[in-house]
């Protein structure tokens, strides 16, 4: 099981991210594309880096707005999973 | 625009669909699928109903579960448009 990262290890790996912000147990993104299409295209290209991280964003659409939360929820908190799929999910873009 | 439905008309409505609830001024739907890749399949296949509707569902996806949430925003409520999305998205199933 992926361990729990330290409220230290978190604030560093959270300042070497872009446009991700730790919100309690969870890392959170969120982003506004051209329209819903968009959107749906970018929650497709994420699929597959789920699959093979074996770890997978809760997502939310709202028309061309997406957020993005992660956490490891075995874990009860953030771990390095969670910053590496963040990570992914950011050279998206 | 799209006129709100009074709540004798929503009640009528929502009677006629299967597995949606009315929640306040939305829709709302949920449903369980085998793993995050049929969630996904499942997501896919509204998107040319909603573009085709010109209506557009929120859309929450934790792993193998999916929430649908409709409303009609620019009338502040429940509309015929949001019958008719709903309508479309069950017979997906």
């Amino acid at each position: 099981m992926a361990q729990l990262l330290t409220p230290a290890e978190i604030s560093t790996q959270a300042a070497a991210l872009t446009g991700w912000s730790v919100d309690g147990a969870t890392l959170k993104w969120e982003h506004r594309f051209a329209d819903f299409l968009a959107a749906m295209k970018f929650v497709n290209a994420l699929v597959e880096p789920a699959e093979q991280m074996g770890h997978h964003p809760d997502i939310f659409i709202s028309y061309n707005r997406v957020v993005i939360t992660l956490t490891t929820h075995d874990a009860g908190g953030l771990t390095q999973k969670d910053f590496d799929l963040a990570q992914r999910i950011s050279q998206l873009l």
